[in-house]
């Protein structure tokens, strides 16, 4: 990985990329075809700890949910460092938000938001993505958040 | 925006393609990267109002909502034309629908079918698609679908 | 379809690919856009049958479950087989996993296990895919599972 464009980018943002975590099962994390780079559905691990649990609800504080969308984002990132060199990212397409909610939480948007800002604040422009948002009942260890992500490079 | 096969299609149906509504935040409703073009979650969003609220049930009208699901599908037809000549699509490669709804309404895939009919009655052949139909707790603003699209041009 | 490698390999792991089911609706099993193949959401049926019905619980068998999963990754096989030769197929890029569930069931990514492995097991290291495993209040034809899949050929 060089010292390059993206990596300063972090390093300015203060943000440290993560190690990957190993999947359990036949899957990876990164799987490139052509110029696309598909990320496997990351959950908001950090240090080994899930940042939220449990099923989002109108009372609970968004920031600390787009923070842990935020998290994802940057795994998806470290992710795809293992098929590419990160400078080599041209771009974010697509990313899949799914926030773990009761059934009368309607803001699933707002918490994918975590997510987006932080692409485009690391990608500038080409962060600029494709993006769906939406709510399911419960998600892997009992993540409140789970985030796919599609670059390019 | 030429006045080709596409838009000629759209008049012939009676239909009007809506403006499009501007994302609040870090991401665009339409990217394309090299022959697909990956279409931002719509919502059945008509003149600024939404056509269905809340949850899906066994015992909901099925046409109204399958006419909201023919609403996202519209506007995820104006939606590509932010980044390309509507004429120059060449196709419908996949639909993800996402219908908000109770544990007990497994006609998810009936609900679908609002925005399969209605891609092959605009594009014909080239409008025939892959497609996945799945039920979810709730959905942005309460909507009761949302639907994701990827063209190809 | 020749009788080569992916089928030379389905027979050696005892596997028989189920004849396609129609689809419904203005939808097609398989679509292919340049080396990607879609395929469309597939449910756990086996002659005609659904293998698992219901919300997945942490009471009910995980076993049970992975089968079914399997189930849906066999007829995703099969469907590419409209589209290509099978053993024109070079890897499996991703998988998206849908699990209906309680909202206490944490373990999508297990269930998912179910397709991944036999992913592998037929395709080998091309086999190894991206992937997103998530819950979901309910599915067509109250199916425990549904899972999408992209090949590449």
């Amino acid at each position: 990985m060089s010292s390059g464009r993206v990596l300063g980018k972090l390093a300015e943002l203060g943000l440290v990329l993560p190690p990957v975590a190993k999947p359990v099962a036949a899957y990876t994390p990164a799987r490139r075809e052509g110029s696309l780079i598909f990320i496997s559905g990351q959950l908001p691990l950090k240090d080994g700890q899930l940042l939220a649990t449990g099923a989002m609800t109108p009372d609970r504080d968004l920031a600390e949910i787009q923070a842990a969308m935020g998290q994802c984002f940057l795994n998806a990132v470290a992710a795809a460092g293992l098929v590419c060199d990160l400078d080599d990212i041209e771009g974010v397409i697509k990313l899949s938000a799914f926030v773990a909610c009761s059934a009368d939480f309607y803001d699933q948007h707002l918490v994918a938001n975590g997510a987006s800002e932080l692409a485009q604040k690391i990608f500038g422009q080409s962060g600029v993505h494709a993006r769906a948002a939406v709510g399911v009942p419960a998600l892997p260890l009992g993540a409140t958040v789970e985030l796919e992500v599609i670059f390019s490079s």
